[in-house]
């Protein structure tokens, strides 16, 4: 049986971790901590001791990790926090499943990487959007080889703002509209391309955030991978309130026998049979793959060399549109 | 009644303005021209010929204009010439309407904006798909604050590549693919922001183009105009043969009150109001417009001054390309 502790609620989906594993004897909820010991984390813990009577709530989470010994974290603090929280939950040979970016700095990105190689804990982030059912059958199709080889990628991630928490205004404690929105589209492009990006530029603007101070509002990457694959990517928090879903997350994948899109959770394929739009039939939860692969010792899916490889790119995207200047990698 | 002449036929559209015209007694071809000695037109000039018996044809365009002395030309020789036909037509007072890109380098741009308004001849190029049903109707209803203030523009041009003639295959003849396909969606990005470009920049390949030599396959342009309003452009000749349109051309367009997405000729709106699919009612004949401003006297709503602008745009971004390096403007 696998203890599994949360530090922080900060992100969307730390709860999917419960819901993914409720009534599974196999895992269960030993405690909650605040990523920081003001962390507002009632509504989060009521969630949690409705389904793991016996699970204790901790305003510090160093004296939780200390107390409970868990097996697992799922990590979702301040978003600036998460690499700290990471490598103290590293240290302390506990496994981890952080939200996405694990670092808001490449600093504190090689800094976890080195923390998480030398301790050999299982690490995944939840870069969940690249087993989403049509994104990860697109994924599998291009891998299978369905449109020849890849030259082009494009890719969406559009959101509603709200009215977002505090710690959203400040680059210091937010990140960046590219690491926080953008990294499931670059997740999505580097692993359909499945080379090495040897150049990003980008862009971003804060004008029209809705007094949301240093959050960017609209950004534009492009990507340069070896033997001259390219890829864009287009975010923006401009999706309206009274739009049908949260997010319009969307990638079109141009290859030299054919082209595969994914828009509205729906798959479409051109190829030398003309336009198709498969049933969806795969996708997979990443949460139930990585607790599973604890138990096997297998390494998940999604590996931790990829979101180390995936954070990195994503924070040199954030660079060139801070300096106005391509980042070569 | 004017007097139209038509000078090569290497692009695709020079017989729609025969199509648009017949039957009407405003407007008459009086001669069909090479643009150069040896350019095969027999099949043109047999689809001229049955409408105007009493046209004639020439092997060499400037013999034509010295001895017709037609009032507006149909400009569309091999890319390299365009710009040369056009400074022939115009000094001889000739009106022109003339294939994109209008020229394909900045020196012969530049010389040929000077001529037009030296000759103050009416001159536009087939920019037509901005007038298009489903994008004109975007375009207006951006214009009429549908959206709120423009933030970021996402275009793409996809077509089939087929079997192209061979001046497609060098650089030279051609002038690439970002001003020959790109200049459409470059179109629609310059006239939806509607402010001054500051910065472009530009990836390409060659990879895939099926034995075209140096054409390039797929590119990427990322735009940014003042304000901060941010721009991208996806262009491809990878559709495939089998797939149900030549073209897969598309527009979204990223307001601060709203999205408005073109896309498979149909226009999507999502503002306060949810998800709107209205009925194409708009759309305009731009050879039309443009021969009607003639007689009339009045620039057509595609300006001159508009066309010099978006090509120099289609230009910097094929140079930002070529060089690998941003291009201010």
């Amino acid at each position: 049986m696998l203890k599994i502790a949360y530090i922080g609620n900060k992100g969307y989906h730390s709860d999917n971790v419960n819901g993914s594993t409720r009534g599974d004897k196999r895992f269960v909820a030993c405690a909650v901590a605040g990523g920081t010991k003001d962390e507002d984390m009632s509504a989060f813990w009521e969630y949690i001791k409705n389904d793991h009577p016996d699970a204790k709530y901790y305003a510090d989470y160093i004296e939780m990790l200390e107390t409970e010994k868990p097996d697992v974290a799922v990590i979702s603090p301040r978003f600036d926090l998460t690499a700290k929280v990471c490598m103290d939950c590293a240290k302390r040979g506990v496994h981890i499943f952080a939200e996405k970016p694990v670092a808001t700095n490449q600093n504190e990105l090689c800094e976890l990487e080195k923390v998480i190689k030398d301790t050999g804990v299982h690490f995944v982030a939840m870069h969940f959007l690249r087993l989403g059912g049509a994104f990860y059958q697109a994924i599998c199709a291009v891998k299978e080889g369905a449109i020849g080889e890849v030259r082009m990628v494009n890719a969406q991630k559009s959101y509603k703002l709200g009215q977002r928490q505090d710690f959203y205004k400040k680059r210091e404690t937010y990140g960046g509209t590219i690491p926080w929105v953008g990294i499931h589209g670059i997740d999505w492009i580097y692993t359909i391309v499945g080379k090495r990006c040897v150049k990003v530029n980008a862009l971003q603007s804060r004008v029209g955030n809705r007094e949301h101070g240093e959050l960017e509002s609209t950004c534009l990457c492009q990507f340069t991978f070896e033997d001259e694959v390219i890829a864009s990517l287009a975010i923006d928090y401009l999706r309206p309130a009274e739009a049908p879903t949260y997010s319009d997350d969307r990638v079109r994948i141009v290859g030299t026998e054919g082209v595969i899109e994914v828009r509205e959770g729906k798959l479409y394929i051109t190829d030398c049979e003309g336009l198709k739009t498969p049933v969806i039939t795969k996708g997979k939860d990443l949460a139930m793959e990585f607790l599973e692969g604890i138990l096997n010792n297998t390494e998940c899916e999604i590996t931790s060399k990829e979101i180390f490889e995936i954070t990195k790119l994503a924070l040199a995207a954030q660079q060139a549109a801070d300096s106005g200047e391509a980042v070569l990698l």
